[in-house]
Formats: C-alpha cells, structure tokens, sequence
C-alpha cells in the first residue's frame, strides 16, 4: 500500500514552495481553516488542543511568578483610544469599528445597520487593551500598597490586516496580555524583563523553539511603548518570526488614563506600566519550525494527545482480542507522567484503512504512533514509531517496555526537536561584515525558490534610522532585536555594515513574518 | 474594634433592598465592575477566579462526554444571520454592528470611522454562534462517518443589551457554547438532555445550587429551536434564575447552512443539531443563592482560594515567628487534596489592620478563615472560621487536626450551602391550584419590600399561549419549565389554574431574571 502513495504526505514540499506547504500542512494536519470572515480563522481541535496545552502551561508560569486573570471589554470607546497619540496612530488604520446596536429589515428584503441605533460614540474591537484596562487601574489604585498590580487576560483581539495567514496573521487572533503597574520604572522594566524570560523559557522548553532575546530598535516598538522587548524565532524557511514581545511603557499608559498612586513619600505620582503578549502566531512558529515534508511535528508538552494506538483489525475474528489490547495498553500509559501532566493517549477505531489511518497521524504530527495487530498479540511486542524518526522507522518492543519507556520516549522527541530547531538556527546565524555580503546573504539564489531568505544576519550598525529604513526598504530586511546576550551580539564596537560609521555591537538582521 | 463596626458588613441588607444588596456584595468582593463601555463588566480577579474554575471543571466534564474544544470567528457576516428566519428575529435588536475597518482623524480632531472603509456587507458580533459554526459544519461533514460531531466552543458574546446587570445581564459576557450534529434527531434530542444533565449536575454539586429541570414553552425558546430544555435555580429574593439551557434544533439551521451528510443508506440528509449554553451568569446564581449580609460566600469548589490565613503580628519581635508558623500551616494544607484539587491556601501579608483583613476575606466568601497570633504558637492551638458559620463563631484546633480535616471541613461547607439552598427552594416551591391564589402569591405584599417574588408555583396550564401571555403581562411571571421530573409535575390531569381548561400536568411558575 505504502508503494501507491507520494513520496511525501505534503505537496509541494518545503524546498518547492515553502508558504504553500505551510498552507497544506495547516490543512493536512486539520489544525485551522479560513472563514469567510475576511481574515478569521477558525481553530480545528488538533489546532485548538495545541493552544489549550499553550495556555494551561503558560498559565501556570505567570501564576507561579505571582499575576493573576481578569476579564476587561471586548470594545473600547475611541476616545480612550485617542489618549495616547502614537498608539491611536498605530492602531487606528486596522480597527473593526462598531457603529451601530441593532440591524432592520431594509425595503431590499435584507438586514441593515437601523440609522436610529446608531451609537453617538462609536467603539473599536480590542486591537490590544492598554487603554480599556488602564481605566480600571485607574480606579483600583490609590496607593502604593496597591502595587505592583500583576494581571494577565486571555482573550481574543482584532486588528484589520490586509494580508493574512492561518496563525501566523489573522485579524482575530487568540492570545494572553499581561499588564502591569510599578511604583518605579526600575520595577517595570524588571517586569517586562522576567516576562520576557519566562516567554524565552517557555517557547524553548515546551515548544522546542530556540529564540534570541533582545531589545527592538524605536522603529519596530509597538506604538506607545518606551522599550519593546522581543524573542526571535528562524523558521525553516531562514525568516525570523517574533514570537512573543513585553513592553515598558513608562508612563504614558498611566498619564493618558489617570493612573495615579500615593507614594510612600506621601506625593501623588503616576505609575509605571508593562505589557506583555503571546497569541496563537505561536502555534504557526511550531509548523514552520519542526514540521517535515510529511506534515506538523507536534512538540510532546504542547500535543493534543502523545500517542495514537492503531489496532489492525484485517479479520473479524481477531478484531475484539486486538481492541481489547488495545484498550489494555491505553490504560497502562495514561497511568504514567510526563512533564508533570498524564500521558495522552488516543485509540483510533476509526471504520478506515490501517494505511490512512497512520498517514492521518503522521500529517498530524502526533509523537508516537503505535500499531497493535494479531500478529503482535501473538509475539507480545507491538511496533513503536516515533514522528521525529523516519516515517518507516518501527521500534519493536514489549508493552511492559514500551510503558516503562514512554516518558523516556516524549522526552527524547522533545530534546530532539530543540536540538534540531537550535541547529538549523545556529547554521544559519552568520556574523556578516560587509555591505556586499550583506545584501548578497538576504538576496535568493535561486529564482525558483523565493521562499528561503538567509537567516539570521549579525551585523554592526550605528543606530542610524535612515540605514535601517533603507535596508527594511532595499531589501525587506529589518532589525529584528539589538540581542542581549552578549555572546550574541559580539559586545565590541565595530562599523556600521552599511555606512561604516560606529557601531556599539552587533544587532540582529533578517526578512520577518 | 468589632463593636464599632456596622452590624453586617453589607448595607443595606438582603431584606431591606435586595438588588442594592446584590450591587453591594459584588462591589464589596471585588467581583466585578462596570465599565465605561455600555452594559460591559470588567471581571475582577477574586470573580475571575470562581470563572476559572466553573471553566476547568465544566470543560472536563464535556471532555468526559466526548467533547472537543475548537475556535470560531468573532464576527458574523449579515447574510449568514438572515439564513434562519426566526433566529435573526431574535437577535437582530440587540447586535453590535462592525460597519467600517479604519479611523481616520477627521476635522474635529477626533478619531471617526474612515468613510472609505466602510464595508460592503456588515458584520455582526457574534450574540451566539449556531450560523458560523454552522457553516464550519458544512465543510467538515461528509458523511455518517463524521458524526456525531461534537464541539465546545469558550468564547465572549455581545447582546446589546439595555437593562444590565453585572454577571446576570451584562451585553458582553462569557459562556462556553456546545455546538453538535447527529444522523438522527433522537441522537440530537438525547445528546441535548445529557448536556442539560451534565449541567445539572454541575450547578448541583459545584455550585452548590439546586435547580430544576425541564421543557421551555414555544414563546420561551432560544430563537430557531424546536426544543430548548432549561436548568431553572431559585434565588433568596424568589425569583428564578435560568442558569443554563440546552437545545434541540432539529434540522433548522442544518438547512440554513447547508450541513448534509452521505446516510448509512446512501442518500444526502441534512443532520440534526443541538447547542447548549452556561455563562458567567453562574456567578450571579451563586451569589444570589448563598450571599448573606456580609457578601457573598463562595461554595469550596469553585472558591479562588479555599482558606486563608491571617498572620496576626501585634508586636514586632513576634511578627518573624508568627509568619514562619502560617508559611507551615500554607504548605502542610496545600499538600491536602480537596475534590480531587490541591487545597488552595493564600497567606494574608497586607500591611493593614487584622480587623480589616478579617472583614476583607468575610466579604469575598473564602470558605475557611485561619488566625495565627503569638498566643496560638504558644498553645499550639488556632482559631478556624467557617463562611458558613456565624461570623464570630471561632473553632479552637490543633494545626495537625486542622491538615487531617481540611478536607472535612470544605466538603461540610459545600454541603451545607446545598442544604439550605435546597431548603430555600423547597420551602418556596408551592403547589398553587386557583387563580386568586396564584395572584396572591406573585403580588408582594408589603410595599416596602417589592424585590421578595413568591418562589416557583406550580399550577396546571393548559398548553394555552394566551393565558401565558396574560399571566407575563399582568404579573411579570412566566413559565420557568414544564418540569421533567414527574414528582414536582405531579404527573396528573388537572385543570388550568387560570382558564380553568383541562392540563396533563402542572408547570412551573416565577418571576425571573
């Protein structure tokens, strides 16, 4: 059977066409789908089980670094949007804007907007809630035994892009925004800095990504901010992906809002704020980062289930001892533990061909897939195979084996993906030192393949807006962050790599998502 | 310092003004508060936290029930809505409308929606999602294979709503909305009372709110139904409360959108589908069930935390022990489990006076209030408050018979909230059998107390749509459910109690919120 299928279970491949393939393994693996709502996803359950593991673990890690959750509303009047000038102005040209509470039946025989509802103040769709939540601080603070206040919300956000992406840029997304309010900015930043490291730890230890951290440059900030702090991803196709970022906004979130303390000196004085967010772009990171030709590899911390058990079923009269096998093993791994959580574990009784069935999971990108036969039954070892390893690759083992091993098993999957992810990452960060190379590294070889960009470009640059504008402008290229390890960024003055003047260090270069 | 206090922490009391009371007790608990944004709550942490847990443990239970969580677009385009006729009837007068992506900064100087992106078909903020998943449902069932399908959706909802109230009536709120389709309607119908069962269960036993079950009338039911069955709770001031509802929708919005499927005998069928609903409107039943005059008391399942401790440090040189001793106590009560959940424990560290901590923790419901002073190190002994105990009621123990009872102690709380709750409701729970008696006893008869309802009648109706019109009409009171259970139906012909026409059984009456 295997004879009649494709080399690859997804087609094209990456080396193909690398955002067509994202396209087909989104699909393949029944993660998400558009909508015909322009921009809107909808997230499948193997798509939206990755997120629920996402924010149960997250969840966690904020909880344990002492924030709590809060609900806040969905629409915000534009008038506190308008407090803040440079964050209205970054956000005012994606809005979903609500004008109207009620629709009328039109002479046309359709729905429409009714004129006399219309709202005197109209109201946007959170793009992001700095504004809605800095009200209620405004009225939950009154003196510093009221902070720090740490909260966090999960919720969904919209923003009006022109060009979408399944995960990757929608314009509803799904994520967590954490904000945070400090009797100094010393205390803030310390925030949006252990934040981002719990970001850096989290998407390296569970997602099996490896990120550079580092600071954006006043161009790349988001809109309000005073710093912007970023981890940085490279996806198969050598473009970065920002995958989480945590803002100091000293005190112009405060300032626009009234959020105002007694200090211990007994003086009134603004606060000073952070934000911090993660979204579902992450689960786009993990396709674009571990998945093969075959399909997604699901990180084991982060997949829906671990393990598939496939019972081969060819004759009726074997078809109960193989479920009841089945069935056996499945009660035997959920008893045990990996990463602090029970192993998953799913039969797949579907009425199909053992054949599809297996293909199904492997597009799915499932760990460990298990066949469990007659045949199997009689010899007492069933077939092990591992999604990290090669499609046809079968480990034979014994079930007493198998469940002694399987934390054994996932974890090694997932040290595996990282150490594959750091890798390719580490090939393709490269300390560049001139302006031919410079642009000769971030421009395709061959124009058969515009999909693969360079990587990682490390590079010295003075702080010139005009050189970073020119680059994003010639060649698509931005500086992704100004890293903070110094091992990184090479932490020796230099020259710019395109107008030579003086550079400090090294900065991060590379095409982006 | 207790005798300066008021003599119930809430004011004004249950008896005196119950929806200022409701207001106060939400206020006082820090629960939740109302935003600048028309009829949308902001939840606050202590409220967000009891959300947090109605979440984990529902999701497990449709988990249990074969469940899967997935993700649907926020906006709803117009045309989708209209597709079902009477569903769009229901809703239409209370949507927010998205009619334009951008603003643009007009000549005001204020941001206003940029007329040139308006958009060309408006989009609605889904009030529930049956039309989007619908047409998500369309795509993904091909054939008897793919059913049932079975989806959970947790997501936020708008109803423009124009008489709010918080958690009971807000415009946004949040729910989790259980969308499925079946080959047949009698999968679809059962699928439809397992859910209100699971829901019964739930509220029973976690929320410690009892609550019947039953049918809802035609004028009651969720627009575009063929059955909607209802959990109906009673609240201290006698009116009902509809704490979740589940519904049979036939093949309504399956022909709206389209959703057919390959039958077992090889013809195209449309499916049949039920949805299902519980919001943070529990919330409002929980208060509203155990409140008394000073707050709300949190039933231990669903309690953010479960106890807490309140170091009492008087004098400086004791204040290091005092803390060392409730760090133990926290981490000895922890390691006890409670409901198959760690104990949750917070210890009290506020510089604030002990009276004010105390009343604090009164008035946002923790079951379990500990004192540790510097005399309670030197007897070994501590004083243990219940929230369901008189407020000065002090149980003297040892801190090792305290970790062997924790989890006594809670499910004695939880239990005893069920008891007198259900007591509450039997006791207002009246078989009524003439029309002057049914007048008497929804009509209130000190005019100084309008907010106390009478409770649940149950009386004989016909089936007539007129009398239940004139009863809505004329006393505000509607029929809660025509009750499953034929022990409060009585299960006997009688006669209406308003028309006097034949009825096969008795129906339940109330006020409602």
């Amino acid at each position: 059977m295997a004879d009649t299928l494709p080399k690859t279970a997804i087609s094209p491949t990456r080396a193909e066409d690398f955002p067509e393939w994202y396209q087909q393994v989104v699909r393949a693996a029944d993660l998400a789908e558009s909508s015909d709502v322009r921009g809107c996803m909808v997230i499948k359950p193997w798509g939206y089980g990755i997120w629920e593991n996402i924010q149960r673990q997250l969840d966690a890690m904020f909880k344990a670094t002492g924030h709590k959750n809060a609900y806040f509303p969905l629409l915000i009047p534009v008038s506190y949007f308008e407090k803040e000038a440079s964050h209205v102005e970054g956000f005012a040209k994606e809005c979903a804007v609500v004008t109207h509470y009620r629709l009328e039946l039109g002479e046309d025989g359709k729905m429409h907007p009714d004129p006399s509802a219309e709202l005197t103040e109209p109201l946007v769709i959170r793009p992001t809630s700095e504004t809605i939540i800095g009200a209620s601080f405004a009225r939950w603070i009154q003196s510093y035994r009221d902070l720090p206040l740490l909260i966090n919300q999960w919720a969904n956000v919209f923003r009006w892009e022109m060009r979408t992406r399944l995960f990757l840029r929608t314009a509803e997304f799904l994520w967590q925004e954490g904000h945070t309010a400090h009797e100094t900015a010393e205390e803030a930043i310390e925030e949006a800095t252990e934040m981002l490291q719990v970001y850096s730890t989290f998407v390296r230890n569970h997602l099996a990504v490896p990120v550079y951290q580092g600071e954006k440059t006043a161009s790349e900030r988001f809109p309000g901010a005073v710093q912007t702090l970023t981890i940085e991803a490279l996806l198969q196709d050598r473009k970065a992906l920002q995958a989480g970022t945590s803002h100091f906004l000293g005190q112009n979130f405060a300032k626009a809002a009234g959020i105002k303390f007694l200090s211990r000196s007994g003086t009134q004085e603004f606060v000073w704020t952070s934000s911090w967010g993660l979204s579902t772009r992450a689960i786009g990171a993990v396709i674009m980062t571990h998945g093969d030709d075959d399909g997604i590899i699901v990180p084991p911390r982060v997949a829906p289930s671990h393990v598939v058990i496939l019972p081969i079923t060819p004759k009726e009269e074997t078809r109960a001892a193989v479920l009841e096998a089945a069935d056996k093993v499945r009660a035997q791994l959920v008893e045990q533990r990996y990463a602090d959580e029970s192993v998953r574990v799913e039969v797949d009784q579907r009425d199909l061909g053992g054949g599809v069935k297996n293909w199904d999971w492997i597009k799915k990108g499932i760990p460990v897939r298990i066949e469990i036969g007659p045949r199997d039954i009689a010899s007492g070892t069933i077939a092990v195979s591992r999604r990290d390893q090669g499609i046809k690759e079968k480990n034979f083992m014994s079930v007493n084996e198998l469940v002694s091993q399987i934390t054994n098993i996932l974890s090694q999957i997932q040290q595996n993906l990282l150490k594959r992810a750091t890798k390719l990452r580490d090939t393709y960060t490269v300390k560049v030192d001139s302006k031919t190379e410079f642009y000769d590294f971030f421009t395709p070889k061959n124009q058969d393949k515009p999909e693969i960009h360079g990587g990682f470009a490390l590079a010295h640059w003075s702080g010139s807006s005009e050189v970073e504008a020119k680059i994003k402008d010639e060649l698509k290229v931005t500086i992704r962050c100004i890293p903070f390890d110094p091992e990184v960024s090479d932490d020796r003055p230099g020259k710019c790599v395109i107008s030579g003047a003086p550079s400090p260090r090294r900065v991060l270069f590379a095409k982006a998502y």
